[in-house]
């Protein structure tokens, strides 16, 4: 048994703490600028005597990884750091593969730590490598993007893509901690930044009208990084966080989550996963305006709220229609094909997030696949 | 909702049911002559509307594939068939990257059916395979082998092999039923018959000297194929459900399972797992009896325990001794390096299954791993 160590007092850290509450599996998510100092002291205490396989991907490697070895080597935890090609193409089979030979040849034990340092790739490549080494290591999530802070890291999805479509092979894993340093963000390309706040948008636009008024007055100040940014992701881990806890193998509500992300989805993989055309944010910002302007035409949704929507993406940069897609998209039918493989298909039906207003997005289940079809028909041919 | 469908009434169906008690992951071991013959009402009745990857390998696929997909479709399940080859060989990355895209490919959908027909290998294999397609598939289970019906298919314990030694890749991950058809084993070659007797017969070892006794006593008649034989699988099912519903993660209780398995994995190993040499009952025999003795060696135990334990497995035709086995082994030195490289070991430290009578193993953590080099050099000069 380790004493527990101080963790610094420093006046400059002003910390949230997002509880994940999931029984047994539940977790800390610790918020605010430079709590990466703190992450040997917090792990030392978390997990005495672990020793930590870093996984992270070459360009957060350049830009962390050295200094992040030394915060926890000066905590006296032993690292290993296993490196990943940057990209959505490092989440296959081969790599996985890779990782939990390089974890087992390190003769890491079931107690040792699997700590993914980067963005969504990352964390999801890394959460099922840990999940399935030893049949479960303790796992620890630093993300290093506005859209893993945000989104990957809460909620335990773990994954890989196939050959048949996005994050079709992987395991439900709750990570032992997470850290989310909000001044690692200021290193993030704008256009990045921008593509994860479709994703804090996201959670006023499901089920909170009063946050997604405080970002319409707030996101300078979140783009900036003032004291709104950790505001901004403490409340939306807040916001995944209350939705996992009741539904953790998205049985139900958790599928509200994918607002946006059934269109998103299917525009990523019209484009092949280009990431120079499309990337994942801006893949749900598009969704979740088509999923607005679709509950509009279906009479839940006044015209003003599609129109507040819209010019809020569009105040922050984020594209909002099909066409600010560059390049050529697929017809309808190829679209609708690919919707019906994604993986929130129930026995043939359509489920779809539709919504009645700001904050006010629900799951209908069994949308009629023609009504799909006809308005991408429509929305393509503008 | 589909009806429920009457299961067959018929008087020849003696079956017997284990509850495996694991909250919402509860599911039931039915067990029983023929039992194979209630596989599509129950499949149906338990899941309506789901269609079923039945995985299997080709030694089993020949034997009893087209009746049993047969049977699912008289009860109007629809399957798809996948074959992989008879043998450890095949939990490995590439068939499990096989089988998932094949699963995937025929559009299975989370709540469809992952079925293993098969022994330990099929199941394991098939069982990662469910955990992870979709995160979480259904999975049945429907064991062909002695050592399946008794080992394998109770406890969730799913996963594959890496370079790096057996089971490291894998999930913890429940059936939502499974199949012990006894009248299947009709079909097992003796040897594996054998193979799966060391495991009911660990049963008795580990926690119930009147099972032990029993056994002693009606070893013909399992054999044989008699009432027994269900009493023995049904009596081992419930044993082992009963430790796993205490410690589904095997944090410690559950450890008690691995008796004469770390020795026995640690042969296994030094024969690369040459099946003609060694298969996993017989090491597990021998693994038991070096469990007896070493403990017998710290004083734990009477020597009539070790004899009796030996007469038994002698009895019915199971291996007791490291020559058992046929060929050159390799010296103490590399076991030891084996045995350290298992997931059994926590922190350096070696935990070992030792036993102070029949029926009275516990788990010894911080066992000086000296003491074993010892005995097994003493043993490998015997």
């Amino acid at each position: 048994m380790t004493d527990m160590l101080a963790i610094a007092d420093n006046d400059d850290l002003a910390l949230q703490t997002v509880r994940v509450d999931l029984g047994a599996r539940s977790y800390d998510i610790v918020i605010g600028r430079n709590v990466l100092d703190q992450a040997g002291t917090r792990i030392v205490n978390l997990k005495p005597g672990a020793r930590a396989a870093i996984i992270t991907d070459e360009t957060v490697g350049k830009l962390h990884l050295d200094r992040f070895r030394q915060i926890l080597t000066d905590a006296g935890v032993e690292t290993t750091a296993l490196t990943v090609p940057a990209g959505e193409a490092s989440k296959r089979f081969e790599m996985f593969e890779r990782l939990c030979d390089d974890v087992l040849a390190a003769r890491m034990e079931r107690g040792d730590i699997v700590l993914a340092l980067g963005g969504g790739v990352v964390g999801d490549l890394s959460g099922f490598v840990a999940a399935s080494v030893r049949r479960g290591m303790s796992f620890i999530q630093v993300p290093t993007t506005l859209l893993a802070q945000v989104d990957s890291s809460v909620g335990g999805k773990t994954g890989i893509n196939s050959r048949h479509g996005k994050n079709l092979i992987g395991a439900f894993y709750q990570p032992d901690l997470v850290l989310c340093d909000t001044a690692i963000l200021d290193t993030l390309p704008l256009r990045d930044f921008r593509a994860g706040y479709a994703e804090v948008a996201k959670y006023g636009l499901l089920g909170d009208a009063e946050f997604f008024a405080w970002l319409e007055d707030n996101w300078q100040a979140i783009f900036a990084g003032g004291p709104e940014r950790d505001e901004a992701v403490a409340r939306s881990c807040q916001a995944k966080a209350d939705v996992v806890a009741e539904d953790e193998q998205e049985a139900g509500r958790r599928a509200l989550l994918n607002l946006g992300h059934t269109f998103g989805h299917a525009l990523e993989s019209a484009v092949s996963y280009e990431t120079e055309r499309l990337v994942h944010g801006e893949g749900v910002a598009i969704g979740m305006m088509l999923a607005h302007e679709f509950s509009h035409q279906l009479d839940l949704l006044p015209k003003e709220d599609v129109t507040r929507v819209e010019r809020h993406l569009l105040d922050v940069g984020l594209p909002t229609r099909i066409q600010d897609i560059p390049g050529q998209l697929p017809p309808a039918e190829t679209l609708m094909d690919i919707i019906a493989q994604d993986k929130k298909v129930s026995r043939g039906n359509l489920t779809f997030i539709l919504t009645r207003g700001i904050g006010q997005a629900f799951v209908e289940k069994g949308v009629d696949p023609s009504l799909v079809r006809d308005f991408l028909s429509e929305k393509l041919a503008q």
